[in-house]
Parts: C-alpha cells; structure tokens; sequence
C-alpha cells in the first residue's frame, strides 16, 4: 500500500508538471453538457462492458465490437505495463455500465443519438455509466469516453482524466455528413472502411457515397449487370455484396450511407455497358431524355438500391446540366419538339420522373440545388435540397418549405485546399435563418471529398482536420460553438494528434488543405 | 456438375477480356526464378496451412499469424461470396503446406531468407508447397503467394492465377533497409507498425530506426530517466516497453530494428534532460567531448539497447559534425590543448571510443560515411559504412575492406520529393564494383525517409511506392532487373495500386514525390 501510494504522488506531479496537455477539456466536438473534476482514475486491466437493466439485446454484436474497438484505441498508443490489482481498488474503473432504452437497432434519419455518461470519482466497485435512448446514443458516449483516457507514463496503464465526468450531450443536427466520390477514383474497400472508422470519432453520421459519375462506374447493378462495365478497369469495381458490406459496417457504427446517382448529367459511364442511355456518340450526356428505357434502367437501379440501401434518403444528383447537345441531336430534338419542351423543361421533366421513381421505392430525395433554383416549386415536398453553390442557399429553401443540407463550396468543400480549418468551423448553416420552424427544415450539412485528385494515397489528410471542424459545428450547441475559431485551435489540435495516434493520417492545422508539416516540432503546435 | 463447367467457362472469358491485368507477371519484386502456366484454382473456402514434416515448432506464433495476415489481405479486398465445395475439388487449393527446416526463429543479419513456392495447376487434395531454411524464408513465399490471388468476379471467390507456378527465390542482398526518423516529429505506435507491416510487402528487412536527434529525444533510457525530458511533450514519448514492442512486432515479420543514436552531433535534445552534455549553454551540440560523464552516459544508453535490440548492429551516427563550439567553449578548449587534439581529431576521438563502448556490448558498428571520409583508417573493422553523400562511396569503402550500406541521397532519399521512381529503381549499389569479394562487402541498401516534413499525416505516401521500386534493386537478381525502369512501370503501378488495395496510401508513380493524383482515372495509369 506504501509504494501504491507513492506511485500515485509521483503521477500527479507529473500531471501539474505537463499540466498544458490536460488542463483544459480535450473533447471534439465539444458536449452539450459538461462537467467534471479534477481526480483520476486507473483503468482496470479486465474492463469490462457491463449491461445489465438494457433494453437492447445486442444481436448482431453493435454495442459490444464498439467496446472493444474502444478498448483497442484507447491502449493502442502504448504497452500497457500496469496491473490494476496492485493499486487500491476505489481508484480502480473496473467497466463501463451501459444501459440503453430502446430494443431496436434501427438507423433511421432522426434516430435518438442523445447520451449521458457520468464517471464517478470514487466508489467500490467503481464502473461509468452510459445511458442512451438508442445503442447510437451509447457508441457516441463510448467515443467521448474514449478521449478522456490517457495513456499515463508512470503507472504505465490507461488514466481516466478529470473525474468525476458529468456529460450529458446530444447533436444539434440530424445530418452531419461527409461525401466520397469513387468514380474520380476507385477507392478500395478497406479504404472505405477506415475512413468510415475515422468518421466515428468526430461523430459524424452520414456516408454521402457518390458513387458513379462521368469517368467510371464501379458499381455491380444486378438488374443491369452491363453497367459496371463503365469501370475504369475489371478490379476497381463493387460487387452488389461489396455495397451491402459498407452499409453493415457503416450501421454497425451509428453511420448510414447515403447512396447516389446523379443524372441526367455527370453520368457518360452508364453508356459504356449501355450504349443506347447516350444521345448518340458524340452527345454521351445528360442521358437520353427521349427513351422510355432509360427511365426504366434508372427504376432497376433503384429497386436495387431499395434492397441494400436502406436510409430512407436517396441522392438523385440533378447539378450541373447543360442540355445543349440533347438540342443537336436529331432524334432527342424532335421529341422535344413533339413533347413541347425546351432543354431546361426536359431537364425538370428527367430530374422530376426520377424523382417519382425513387418515390416508388420508398425513398424520400435528395438533390443538388440546380433543382431547387431552376424549378424548386415542381421539385417534390419529399425533396431535401442539397446546397453547393455558396452562401444564403439554405435560407430561400427553407423559406420554400421545403428541407435543406448546407456543403457550401467555399467552405465546406474538402478538394479546395485553400478552404481553411477556420472557414470549415465556422460555416453557420443556420445564417440568416431565425424562424424555429423554418430551422428544423435545415437537416444538417456535409463536407464533400470530390474525387478530382484524391485516391488511396491522400484521401485521409485532405479529410482530417478539416472535417473534424465542421463535424463540431454540425454537433455542438450553437451556444457552445467559438465565436472566434482560434479559441478552438488548441483543441482541435489535440483532435488531430489523437487521430495521428490512432493510425489516421489526419494533416498539420497549420497550412492548406493537406499541407506537410512545415518544420520539425510537436504535434501540437503544427 | 454442368453449372460448374458452365461458371468455369464464363470465367475464362472474364479474364480473356481483360488480359492486360493479369497476362504479365505482376509480382513484386521480382523474384529469382519463376515459371508459370495459365491455369487457374479456386481458394477454398476453408484454406489451411499445413506443417507436417516441419522443423519449426513456431511456438511465438511468427508463422501461424503471418498465414493468417495472408489471408487477411487476399481477402479483405471484396466480399467472398462463393463456396468452394461446391467447385470441383481438382480445382480447389486446400492450403498451404509449408516446411521449414531449421527449428530456430532467430532473425539475424545474415539469415536465409531463400524460398520455393510450388502451386500446382491439378491436384486431389490439392495444395501449395511452401519449402524454406528458415521460417523467415516461409514469410517471403506468402507474400509472394499473396501476390497471386486474385479476387474473381464471376465466381465471387479468390482465384489462384496462371498456375502451375515454381518460384525459386532469394534476396540479393542481406541489408534492404528504410530508415524512419521519430526525432523531427513523432510517430506514434500504430503507424510505427503500419509502416513495419507495409515493408513486408516489398520484402524489406530493416527498420533502421533514427530515434533520437537535435529536436527530440522520444525515448526512455532506463539508465538515465531524465532523457526523455528531452521529447517534444509528455504524450510524445515511447516507453521502453514500447521499443521493446516495436522491435517484436517487426521480427514476426522478418524485420530486425536497427537503432541509432547520433554522436556527438545531432544531439542537442539530450541535454535538455542532462545539461551538463552541453559543453555550454551556447554550445549545445555536439555533445561534451571532455567529459568522462558523455560516455558514461553513452555506455548506459547502450547497455540499455542491447537488452532489446537483438540486432547485430547499432548506427552511432557521426555524420555533420560541426566542432567549432568546443574550440569556443573554454573548458572544453583546454581539455583540447591539455590532450594535444584539434576538433577534428577530438571528433576522431569521439566516434572510436563510442564504438568501443559499442563493441563492448556485443554490437557490431554502422557509422555515416563523414567517418570513414575522415578517419576510415581508424574505425573499427567492425565497421559498417553508411554512404549517403552521393556517389563512388561504396566503392572507396570495400577497397579499404570495410562493409558499406548505400543509401546515397540523390537517389534513395525519400524525402527528396523530386528523386522519383525511376532513380531509385536504377541506383545500382555495386557499381564500378567488380571483385566478388568486394562486392559480398557491400550488405545493401536503405531508403531514408528523414521526418523534418513528415508526421502521421504523409509518412506513407512518402515512403511509397518509391521504396518499392529499391525494395526490387536490393532484392532481385541483377540479371533480372530492367535496365531501363519504364519497362517495370506497369508491374510497380500493379504494386502500388495493391498497396492502396491493402489499406496503404501509396501515392502515384506519376508526378514528384508524393503527388496527388493530376487527373480522375484509374489506378493502374497513374
């Protein structure tokens, strides 16, 4: 008991000695509710999950994997030399007590993501408390509870910092969302993943995956088994169980993936196994308006995706028409004719059809605003407007009655490297909007990582930091927001070394975009 | 029976649609000998490995795991959907069945590293034959199995191409190292072990790990706990455990660490903890020359080493030395004058009485190659010389009958972002070196990824895929080597594009270093 209590005299000197790297509260996004202390606490070396007074029976193993990829971040970092039996056991977290209200796994839009995680200071036997509506709720206490441990030089184990820990938080928006386009370029499953596993600690909840674009189309479409032969090559493609798998290992960690297809435009790679879906060969774009079967592969499309893709959204895309060359091309120029239409009616006419197609599979829409700004009142009122252009869009959506999310280019578009981590944090979805009703039709945002230049080499450092700092715009209490990002600088410094830690290849703050650090130095300070 | 054939049919015009990807040999690097057929075998579902006749007990798991991590990769890539029983078994490879006929899993500089790789094309049970000398031979045949499988996209499963295969193989040269710099900036332990798990890949074996520097010193020294004072904070630090575990994760897989510490230069850091290592306050480095305490000092850090780092080799460092502030300092000054020494011959003194303290511990030498320019004569013969000036070092080295490793900066330095691919594939270590007995000086090469510019956010993409294009010089047969690189070009993108597929961030060929992507495409043209 002695050389206990000695080995605990040493630790806090160390502490007070380093105090700037724990003083302050070390949590991204930042809670809605916290309080804490100024004890710790020695991780016990079997923590254990403990459930008892649940209402969720954890099937397909949700809450339980996420504990134990808890564990492995947290001890990750070092070896763990400590053995929690020799120090007195009040200062001893033997588990975390997680009690979660609701039966259902269900990852719907909207779903309970709230928490309470309290950490009591002393107690014997000493466990945390997580309580949550939905397991959702508790994997978010779980990632909190993970950025209070430490790695702790002198007892050589996990330290619970701060205790006792009262925290009780939830997010200020639904939709905290981040894009990937794989058909700029082709990024391989266990890409996906761990960017999806990076996701989970800033607690971001959306996979945006632009799928197929122009360039490539990688996707297996059982209905339409030629369509991926639009793929850059015969490896860089997703089987149909290959989506299905990012789905489940997605829902597994509280995210859902948003899938898309983005006609009539940005869709030339549809023509390569379908060569009829193009105009003619020198018009491979916007789709062929004039033909009932492109209509009728779009509807095989989504009756496929309403089998893996079950967010109750879809992404029709919609942006970035220019129909010029339907007008030049004699068979689609005479329906048009026949049809009464001009370029822009028929693109309405497109993005309005595919938009009753996804109605008919049950999904509620998404679109890019181009649709909103050409014929927002036509649009259907199931339709979330998906701001790009810039500033003020969200405002005049809402305004319409109708839902927006905010990725804003200037600010929230992750290929501009010189959109800084300032301009990330500090984009207000809400500018301009003060009418209660009118702010719960703004959903959320997303930060969009355009596939131009990014593939498996550089993916994970044009994300990170920068998502992190929209991710606690998109989380946090606006009241507990910064008004001057550099108040946060510190702190999401200490986010991004943390990801560092955990293998991701989160960026220095300093410079832009993906910037090399520019000199030798601490983590911290770059 | 008649929907088997009938899939195997469909199969065979898969991939005679697509040949490009797999008609060539697409491993990497190329290995001594190889044969190969066109047929093809079906990876069961339930693939084994099998160790009958066996010398090695592989009671740490080193084989067993390295099986296991095999497996992982080839699979991790897609959802395996298919079911190999129901394949005809002829087709089917059960396993692997490897012998290994020396029982030791010591890993020494030196050790055999040679392998056969026998894949038969028919077969009932069917399996691959793995024999090695050493269990670390039996690591470099996975990986080469590993390099072909291919996921089959009709049959859903992994597919065994152009089999039959008989692959005779062995490393040219015994030292193929990348260096790794924590000083600069610190990296923590898991990317520490991705970049470990990733030269396996390319069949590198060493980790020569540049710990300390001027700007940190990450690591504990048991002997002298103050050391690690000197890290850039308290949580960028490395216990010795932590080393300890470095060191044991590297040698599961082949890797023997090399450690450095760097004197007298190049160690400013250390006397942030020990001051009394300045010889003033304005002097900082390189370390006190005139007192016994230095040494003292350097016995304890190198008697610590040698309880974990097995590897015959220690790197003293000794390169940029700078001895001007010791004729500034009066202490030191006089000590100078009372020993009859100018600086360089004080540097002179240094260098050989740390390799003294060296050898006493049981360490042969690697020293940078400014001590042999300066004082070749006098260094140990166990002396290893570390080229990195430039050119024609090699050379000089082995006629003067010491060992050389070449790692000359023009073309192996990896931070040099404009020293691309095709000059570190074509820098040939034994140039103008013709005497075999010369020649068996020189152990081989290292690539240097220095971490000025370089934290957890760019290391991979940095080091890859130009390591690889060296991993290939240092470990295939010179006959077998291209003479001009672009005829590799195709099998190196096919490597990188395979690192990306296994979670790396291996960056394009094209472009200087680590270069995004110019344009949207696919992987294997970039």
């Amino acid at each position: 008991m002695g050389r206990i209590l000695l080995c605990f005299l040493v630790y806090v000197v160390v502490i007070s000695a380093n105090a700037a790297d724990i003083r302050h509260l070390n949590i991204w996004p930042m809670p809605k509710s916290v309080s804490y202390g100024h004890g710790s606490l020695y991780l016990g070396s079997d923590f254990e999950l403990k459930t008892e007074g649940t209402k969720f029976v954890d099937s397909s193993g949700i809450l339980k994997d996420a504990f134990l990829r808890t564990i492995d971040v947290v001890k990750g970092n070092h070896v763990i030399e400590s053995n929690s039996s020799k120090f007195d056991s009040s200062f001893v977290l033997k588990g975390i007590h997680v009690v979660v209200f609701s039966p259902s796994d269900e990852l719907q839009h909207g779903v309970d993501e709230s928490y309470e995680l309290h950490i009591p200071a002393r107690g014997n036997p000493l466990y945390a408390h997580i309580e949550a509506k939905t397991v959702y709720g508790a994997l978010h206490a779980l990632q909190t509870f993970s950025q209070v441990c430490y790695f702790n030089f002198t007892s050589r184990g996990i330290v619970v910092h701060q205790v006792p820990w009262t925290i009780v938080d939830q997010p200020r928006f639904s939709y905290r969302g981040l894009l990937i386009d794989t058909s700029r370029h082709y990024q391989p499953l266990p890409i996906i993943k761990k960017v999806i596993d990076s996701m989970t600690y800033a607690k971001l909840n959306v996979l945006h995956w632009h799928i197929v674009d122009s360039q490539s189309f990688p996707l297996e479409i059982p209905s339409y088994p030629n369509l991926w032969d639009g793929a850059y090559s015969v490896s860089e493609r997703y089987t149909f169980a290959d989506a299905a798998e990012i789905v489940s290992y997605a829902k597994k960690r509280g995210i859902n993936v948003l899938a898309e297809i983005d006609v009539p435009g940005h869709a030339q790679s549809w023509g390569v196994g379908y060569p009829s879906l193009w105009p003619s060969i020198d018009c491979k774009e916007p789709l062929d308006v004039s033909k009932e079967s492109t209509f009728k592969l779009i509807d095989g499309i989504l009756s496929d995706f309403s089998k893996i893709f079950k967010y109750k959204f879809v992404h029709l895309g919609g942006d970035e028409v220019n129909t010029s060359c339907w007008q030049s091309t004699p068979h689609v120029h005479k329906w048009l004719q026949k049809n009464k239409m001009n370029g822009s009616e028929a693109y309405q006419y497109f993005v309005l059809r595919a938009q009753k197609i996804a109605l008919s599979h049950g999904y509620e829409i998404i679109n890019w605003e181009e649709t909103f700004n050409n014929f927002g009142s036509k649009l259907s009122r199931k339709t979330v407007v998906h701001n790009w252009l810039g500033g003020g869009v969200a405002q005049r959506v809402v305004e319409a009655g109708l839902r927006c999310i905010v990725s804003n280019q200037d600010k929230w578009y992750l290929d501009h490297l010189d959109a800084i981590w300032q301009g990330f944090y500090t984009n207000e979805p809400l500018t301009n909007i003060t009418d209660p009703r009118q702010q719960s039709l703004v959903l959320g945002g997303e930060v969009c990582m355009w596939g131009e230049h990014i593939d498996g080499s550089d993916i994970e450092q044009t994300i990170w930091p920068r998502a992190a700092a929209a991710a606690e715009r998109l989380w946090t209490s606006y009241d507990s927001l910064a008004k001057d990002p550099e108040q946060v600088r510190s702190r999401l410094s200490h986010f991004r070394c943390l990801l560092n830690q955990r293998g991701v290849a989160a960026a220095p703050l300093d410079g832009l975009g993906r910037s090399a650090p520019e000199d030798p130095g601490s983590c911290y300070l770059q």
